[in-house]
């Protein structure tokens, strides 16, 4: 089959892949869609060691699997736990030490044609969410972890730092919350998107000090943060919502002069996720940049990595 | 009045400095006894430009102010509010935007013969405390502080890092939620005092990776912040508890992969430290490590620098 393999920092589209055979507990699906994720790009930068097929957003069919799922359309939990470390003992699988993690940790991704994961990993998608649009679940699971850390009142003040592809999913999210919501980035173009969602949106250089109780920095870059965290009233909380390339520096006794909470974020819950999409309550498909085949996978990568750019999908269908 | 000044990182007893009037709301108090705390000498370092009185942690005698407490042995709480900002209207009158801190910001300290504070911050000590253990008030209720913001459960894990002053008032309120408590330092000798009362101690290379649900770092240095970090299982929490001098180094990324919380705690609630003064629960006798009268001070500053010291008190009764 053909797959977009990443070694040493390289991209190869390569056609001699087998197709993989699932393991015990596993399906094996037919990839239609797949999203080109930061973490992608990050991992080609070198962020951490990874060696096989890149990919985590995906949607695809099960072509082998328990008989409900044979021909469903589904998008799948990225972690592969092991259902018996301490971790997943205590009901956080996410944090399985032995996981793998598809197309990030030990398991082949979704950029090919076909991807293997545990049946239990994997949700059917509602009729009427279409392909395209499912392939946004996982990370918008992920901005809805969020709301599982941090309890978001009606009357807060929340900061979102960026408005990329993550953001934009973080600021619809907690929109819904009612919250006192303020959406910074460098991108006009996609802040009106949120603005025309009736979201409150500025450039970065809009955000007043020590004025919010809630700030999340969804750029993973040192500027995103120190804006997000200069943004907190003294015992507000920083969600650190996307992953950093390198060490960041940290003025911890402000931190603890002003008893600021950081907290990481990371993969969130599917079937909420879904719900939203079923229910329209979260629109994605102005974020949708471009469509490629497979097969121009490479291009895709290029075009993901253009300053601006949105999201770019993969779809398997295309030749 | 007899005091010991600040000024560009240079100490010295000045003999030479007016009795400070009281400003209304405010009592007028001589000081009996003052306890050197690492903040005091980290300003001394230059952590933050400071100038005047040195010293926040006291216990004194209202002369000047209202009827009830005249002649009362009273300790005080360092944050002066204005009472009408935005934090102070929110209830957070330790972050007041306006506030001046006792020998720390704007507010001449207790390293003095004399002080003010407004009369709201001033708290009566019990008659069976005596005026060496209430000193311990102010770092007692730093302790209890983290209570207040992470709730600690009986089956929790807990890690201490650190066995000095503070490190020794955390894990004794820490062991009164019967946690499963470790408090790990540098130190034997330090160490055998937490022993002594039944808590489990180490050096710092005892420490399982990944196997503690709340550390807290009372060290203010990066190593100890980086066993504390290490120490956390995935959706853990990091209390920072001390001032750090200079910034921190940190892998973000391993924070938002392991959804770490990091929370900074500061100034706590005296009330609740005087309670357990009073009631015998927590044994601060054990960290005087001298008494030095304040003519002395200097001597006193040379010694509460010296490696592996406790408490010093400076005792304005003796000359």
């Amino acid at each position: 089959m053909k797959g977009l393999w990443l070694e040493n920092q390289q991209l190869q589209l390569r056609t001699d892949i087998p197709v993989p055979e699932p393991q015990l507990g596993e399906a094996l699906v037919r990839v239609l869609r797949a999203g080109i994720c930061n973490t992608d790009l990050e991992l080609k930068r070198g962020y951490y060691p990874y060696t096989g097929i890149l990919g985590h957003e995906f949607v695809g069919v099960v072509e082998q699997g328990p008989e409900n799922l044979i021909n469903q359309r589904v998008v799948g939990e990225i972690n592969a736990a092991c259902g018996h470390c301490r971790f997943c003992l205590r009901g956080q699988p996410t944090h399985c030490e032995n996981r793998t993690v598809l197309g990030i940790v030990n398991r082949h991704g979704a950029f090919a044609d076909y991807l293997c994961l545990p049946v239990k990993n994997l949700h059917p998608v509602p009729d009427n969410v279409s392909t395209d649009v499912a392939t946004f679940t996982e990370p918008l699971a992920a901005a809805l972890e969020i709301q599982r850390q941090v309890v978001v009142c009606p009357d807060d003040c929340v900061l979102v730092v960026g408005d990329g592809k993550l953001g934009q999913l973080v600021a619809q999210t907690l929109a819904l919350t009612n919250c006192q919501l303020l959406v910074v980035g460098r991108h006009p173009e996609k802040l009106a998107n949120l603005a025309g969602r009736g979201i409150k949106t500025g450039l970065v250089d809009a955000v007043t000090d020590k004025a919010f109780d809630i700030s999340v920095d969804c750029t993973g870059n040192a500027e995103g943060f120190a804006i997000a965290r200069r943004a907190l009233r003294p015992r507000g909380t920083l969600v650190m919502k996307s992953t950093y390339a390198g060490n960041l520096s940290l003025d911890a006794s402000s931190l603890v002069v002003d008893e600021i909470t950081l907290i990481g974020s990371r993969c969130g819950p599917f079937s909420a996720a879904l719900e939203l999409l079923a229910a329209e309550k979260v629109d994605v498909k102005p974020l949708i940049h471009a469509h490629y085949p497979l097969i121009e996978g490479l291009t895709a990568f290029a075009e993901a990595q253009r300053r601006g750019v949105l999201k770019v999908l993969l779809d398997m269908s295309k030749v």
